[in-house]
């Protein structure tokens, strides 16, 4: 079940737990080039991102952004490192939401300044906190009175987010989020906890200099999905050093593996073993290519769950829940399936056209 | 804090929660040819798998397994589906343990005669259950009573599985471990959590079906490491529809993500973002290869965490725990910082070339 938070809107999109879990981006274009960014943000919410983040550090970012939150098909937020004057720029231009950074930017009569412009435009504020970017102090004061570091790590992040929403609040802000980022996966799981069991703020979740692809989404998938598995999370983003596009595919792969988006037709396939008498792995990718063209042709495919099996043993058998499945068999001969009943045996050519025909139509 | 479990030896590995959580995969090569067979167990076993599981079907698999098990370097498990000859066989032939699917061997004697042998010969059972092979009225008469699907079938995966091991334990075999697979994670969690709650069984964590590489790795981590992140899970086996390397590689990059090995070099890197000057994916990428390589000719790295960051905004400052990083800057310069402090700035080519010194020496 998941936490109860309060909700709000980010322009058009829900945020909280009345709201489904919304997929995040950040665009790696500099915000000054206009059409550079749009392009890159017309791509991913055609890939399914909900929410995008744009770097917001210079006048010349502040005032591309009116021109690209217009124009935008999702909601645009924009990211304030440094500069109090960015983050007054962009609320300016119309962003729908601002993330700062409490390690960053504390100061109370900034926060301030951006607490009334936010509060006076209806711009969210996320507080996202980083633990690279707390204070030694914060840390260093845990761990003399005998807190462990990790534990220190996640208790530091917790209060710097709690500082700064605090402050907030002070001046009327409510629509606020908080993110409590970590690239070490257990003092951010550790803090997104203790975080979720205090608070009622929508929390975005991530994992920060994940790494490279494949690395980076396993470490994202066990962090991200262990706490939306325990009902943390309102907002996800994974953080890749990769095109977006990547991010946002990984990002949706994770909630649908939590079982909270099904919008997508799931394939299954067997690992191979010493039973295989077939491609399995050729096959798998065949079938999971054929998929994704249909879907990019905007087609619909009337089957929830396509199973993809190398033996008898484990299609139909295993995999009888699949609404369709196909499984090779002895002689390398394909063995096509329903539900669990077998339909008919064929060679791999013919199996696999009459197979093609039928995910198709 | 890991769950409590009776402890046992497979071979020479230690399962349980007094030992490491062991990495396991399967060969897909035909059992009976012993060199192809063998040859892809010491690939295996040089990635960084543990134990090794084969497929036992024929008696020409079985009369394979002696020859494979003295020339081993990991322990090897026989898979048992339908035969329980195979099963005899098997133990005979001196494996270290046994899967066997209680979903398809469930005959009280045959289990009996199985029982009797492994214990005579200190062969470890694992009870290994699938969604996919339990019988229809296991999960239906759950649904009669008024259970829903997802529950009805977490719940029968428990009950399949804890009659079989009542059955071993009559006749004195108490090395067990379970499994409780499933392609769907919400049954899977749920099935792990249940048993995991009322006995004190090692279990072998694993997802059925996982898929092809990105997706199946995506899935098992989120599976696996919400268990693991719950002190749940003994022996890890991702399986996907790929060479059996990947699956090692996937389990052991899992088992770091949730704090359980630490034996690796740990590379982090920031997500792009309008920030950055350099071609940060490109650099992240060499650098990982430049890793690998030290590591694949048996050097040693002293640095436990490299970063590798694509702005100032970042590395140092995000990254200042890492032991050694080097991230992007003005004018496409490169700088090099050490546990937080820049050490300098360079042109990319010498400063590519300073760090890969400083990671190799």
């Amino acid at each position: 079940m998941r936490r109860f938070t309060r909700n709000f809107f980010l322009g058009k999109v829900g945020i909280g737990s009345e709201h489904p879990i919304s997929v995040q981006s950040m665009c790696n274009t500099k915000t000054a080039d206009t059409a550079s960014t749009l392009k890159q943000i017309c791509t991913l919410a055609e890939h399914g991102c909900d929410i995008i983040r744009v770097s917001a550090d210079s006048p010349e970012d502040c005032q591309a952004l009116g021109g690209i939150c217009r124009r935008s098909p999702i909601p645009v937020i924009a990211d304030i490192q440094f500069s109090g004057e960015s983050a007054l720029g962009a609320i300016r231009s119309g962003v729908a939401g601002i993330r700062v950074n409490p390690g960053i930017i504390s100061d109370p009569d900034l926060i301030g300044s951006i607490a009334a412009a936010a509060k006076a435009a209806g711009t969210v504020i996320r507080v996202g906190a980083n633990a690279g970017s707390l204070k030694p102090h914060e840390v260093n004061s845990r761990i003399q009175m005998g807190m462990e570091k990790d534990d220190a790590l996640a208790d530091a992040l917790c209060g710097a987010v709690l500082k700064q929403c605090a402050e907030l609040e002070k001046h009327g802000v409510t629509n606020i989020k908080a993110a409590l980022k970590s690239s070490n996966i257990q003092v951010t799981l550790q803090a997104y906890r203790k975080f979720a069991a205090i608070t009622d703020y929508p929390l975005h979740l991530g994992l920060t200099e994940a790494g490279t692809p494949r690395t980076g989404e396993i470490k994202s998938a066990v962090c991200i999905g262990t706490l939306l598995n325990a009902g943390i999370g309102d907002t996800v983003r994974v953080s890749l050093t990769a095109d977006p596009v990547q991010e946002v595919d990984a990002a949706l792969k994770i909630l649908e593996a939590c079982g909270m988006r099904h919008n997508q037709v799931e394939i299954i396939s067997c690992p191979t073993c010493g039973r295989t008498e077939i491609d399995l792995i050729g096959l798998a990718e065949k079938v999971e290519n054929m998929v994704k063209q249909i879907q990019r042709a905007g087609q619909n495919i009337c089957w929830r769950k396509i199973a993809v099996m190398g033996c008898p043993v484990n299609g139909p058998g295993e995999a009888r829940d699949a609404d369709i499945g196909i499984a090779g068999s002895r002689n390398g001969q394909l063995i096509i399936f329903r539900k669990g009943e077998v339909i008919g045996a064929y060679s791999e050519t013919e199996g696999f056209e009459r197979f093609s025909r039928m995910i198709s139509e």
